[in-house]
């Protein structure tokens, strides 16, 4: 059984404002919580079935707060439409500024508002071994469920930054490549070298007027078609699968 | 006003068995109705907002019949949160099976079972310019609101099949590519001739084993990173970018 108590926590987290006062927020599903549970993020406490627990006892026995319950109720507080398995309470890491260490492929969201193409950028990011994702603060919060889930686990290795784009590009050393229509192809580009800033801007608006200065090389996906335009998590896969291919090639 | 008539009517238009019934399906919002009324589709019937319809009074002239409503009753008949443009009733246009003229590239669909993925998957074959989708009978159906919304339009200019899908690559010339994990890496193929179909795998469980004797070709998205896997969306866009480049290349 879920108590009261819980349940009304539990709820709150689906809000922003309530992640923000609690500093948690909530990872929900069979693979997500296994991938959470053999990661070193603090677990405050894990609501699962029966059938979950006996078939992960050992993943399970660290922890100080396992409660079982049925799937109707993980479902009644979750944000999923059925949950067979387990939801996990989840202690968000402190935020962290972004700093470049070294040469790397870094991800810079300016303002992507929908959480399914945030959570959709943060697994491509690990697909294609990218670490770090710097979010204008207007971007979709991380810990926002419907991120988590789209992300499915990806959560866990790649690292978001939420502060003012402007000063970080302005800083920095590496090449600035910009999401843009009407740029080089990303066909036929070349690289001088592996690494740099990829930009990608708003769902309708694309890359703000402020950060347009600091863009070093506008490049475009080629289009064979007559569709106007692709979804902006598409769009990073796409980017990314051919950055990454120039980067080894 | 929409009538009570017309309500029933569009809201029985969300099942799949009433769309059977009727020969009809609906597509909403300003952008998606807009690219319909500029297309030959029959449109049966149009209900949109009057600012909708005196901003685009001379796309909609020709139609029998249009009804001014509210933006209130557009959200309340449709599957839109909100839509202050336009709702159409369309009608289907009569079921074709595939057949090949010429070498071209097809995308091939095994049980894609989420709206959301179909409707992407259509939005970027209209990017790539592949004009024809052979999908399996229980593939998810294209004339699904939640489909449509996602095709952007696209839906307008791809073909969609629904058949057996082993007859049609059984008795095709052309190569046949699917994706799978650990296939040559479309980084490093090379294309004896442009054009082929590409064999996209249901969401949970990939190419079913009745397909797999006929691919003929089995290709896989190089990863540089720890996620297990790429939504069926993201990796159809990354296959189609790699092959058009290869085409063309």
């Amino acid at each position: 059984m879920i108590s009261q108590k819980w349940s009304k926590l539990i709820r709150g987290l689906h809000q922003k404002k309530q992640r923000k006062i609690e500093q948690c927020f909530i990872v929900e599903g069979e693979k997500a919580v296994l991938e959470l549970l053999a990661s070193n993020w603090q677990i405050t406490a894990l609501f699962a079935t029966e059938r979950f627990l006996q078939q992960h006892a050992s993943a399970v026995t660290e922890l100080t707060l396992v409660q079982s319950c049925s799937a109707d109720e993980l479902a009644k507080v979750g944000t999923f439409s059925s949950n067979d398995a387990a939801l996990a309470v989840v202690a968000m890491p402190e935020a962290q500024a972004f700093s470049l260490a070294e040469p790397a492929w870094i991800l810079v969201l300016d303002q992507i508002n929908d959480p399914g193409n945030l959570g959709s950028i943060i697994r491509i990011a690990d697909w294609y071994g990218i670490k770090h994702i710097v979010c204008s603060t207007d971007t979709a919060d991380m810990y926002n469920p419907k991120v988590i889930a789209a992300a499915k686990g990806s959560f866990l290795r790649v690292n978001l930054y939420y502060q003012d784009l402007a000063p970080v590009l302005a800083q920095q050393l590496q090449p600035v490549y910009g999401a843009y229509l009407g740029g080089e192809s990303v066909h036929s580009l070349t690289l001088k070298q592996p690494g740099g800033f990829i930009v990608m801007g708003n769902e309708a608006n694309g890359i703000s007027a402020e950060l347009s200065p600091l863009i070093t090389k506008k490049i475009t996906i080629p289009a064979y078609g007559a569709a106007e335009s692709l979804n902006v998590g598409i769009a990073t896969a796409i980017i990314c699968d051919n950055l990454c291919r120039l980067s080894v090639g």
